[in-house]
């Protein structure tokens, strides 16, 4: 069996992420952050979903990137919108997926695994830069670049299996590998109970993918 | 005054690195790492240097790379090498300058900074691969993608103003700058009180360096 680390939040598409990389074979090794976020009850979520799925292993490393700020979702100051807003929210975290991506390849340079899955998005999505195709390809030529393992001939593919895909398909896809979205949290400001506001960005892309894929939203609601 | 981050580790080469930034006319941010190194005296050391440059800003990011293992500097069950090896030296940490960049490139763009410096060198090196040029240039690429600031038309520059240098070079260009390298600290297994082993290779490196520029050495021997 291959090895593969998944980047792994807790929210819906990181656990279908995981569902899909376990369904293809993969060893799975898991990969979450303490990262200052306001909705740290999602890491509960992201052990709950680990252990459902079997993963090899689960981390959660700690990085404060409250540390840096400049985001709603580390910074308490900053208020998580509770409506739409224009261009890219400021729920947007500077350079969380390069970071939480580098800390994956590192992990990943450990276990001689080269597959790494992250659960980005470019269709039914906030406009993060680090969600794009093109992000993703330049990460993978800098992982090959980076490392010993890249140096003596190991090619790093960074999986995205939900890239192109709606909301309401990632969803059915994940209900055809037995996931159950009961366990995920994907609400910003979700409370100590791991319930979501239901207005957050992120919780509107959520509700309209149920509502689109016509099955039950099976959310836990404030 | 342009704002710049500059990764400092507390060793040789970071410190000039910083003392190049101060002399171009950077309003310097200084960033280092708490990452479960087991010379965890050279935060001391990068501490009390960007003390000395008047820095605007020191961070010290907790990030315990230990969790992952690998290297001979997080897995203390590795022994550092006390003699040169062949190939890239189990010395090596799976993806570090990937990971300290990212963080850096962060908080650069908090900042609303685009010029980050970090003291890679490809000559007096010990073959690591996250220092030579072709992947800081792949890094600068992914810094344009990744971020907010680049998608709205900032273009990142990672600075690396000692990669082509000798290690004499370095030294020479630091005591132009009126740094004293009596601050730094460069060993991998430097004691409680700071004192160099002489032996790794980061010592070995160090000191040829210092016999080179034909100036006296001013490090703590064990």
């Amino acid at each position: 069996m291959r090895k593969a680390v998944i980047l792994l939040s807790g929210g819906l598409d990181s656990a279908t992420t995981l569902a899909i990389a376990k369904d293809a074979g993969y060893d799975c090794h898991a990969l979450s952050f303490r990262y200052g976020q306001r909705h740290a009850s999602e890491l509960v979520a992201a052990s709950q979903i680990a252990k459902q799925f079997g993963v090899s292993a689960h981390k959660t490393i700690p990085l404060d990137l409250g540390n840096i700020g400049g985001s709603a979702l580390t910074d308490l100051s900053i208020q998580v919108p509770q409506e739409p807003t224009e261009g890219i929210p400021v729920t947007y975290v500077p350079a969380r997926n390069t970071i939480f991506l580098s800390v994956a390849l590192g992990w990943a340079e450990v276990l001689k695994a080269t597959d790494i899955f992250i659960g980005v998005n470019a269709v039914d999505y906030s406009g993060y830069p680090d969600c794009r195709p093109e992000f993703i390809t330049a990460f993978s030529l800098l992982a090959n670049l980076a490392t010993k393992a890249g140096v003596e001939g190991a090619r790093y593919k960074i999986h995205t299996p939900l890239i192109d895909l709606s909301k309401a398909d990632i969803i059915r896809k994940g209900l055809n590998l037995n996931l159950d979205y009961s366990l995920t949290l994907s609400c910003y400001t979700a409370d100590d109970q791991g319930r979501a506001c239901g207005k957050c960005d992120s919780c509107r892309l959520r509700r309209e993918g149920f509502e689109a894929a016509e099955v039950a939203d099976p959310t836990h609601y404030q």
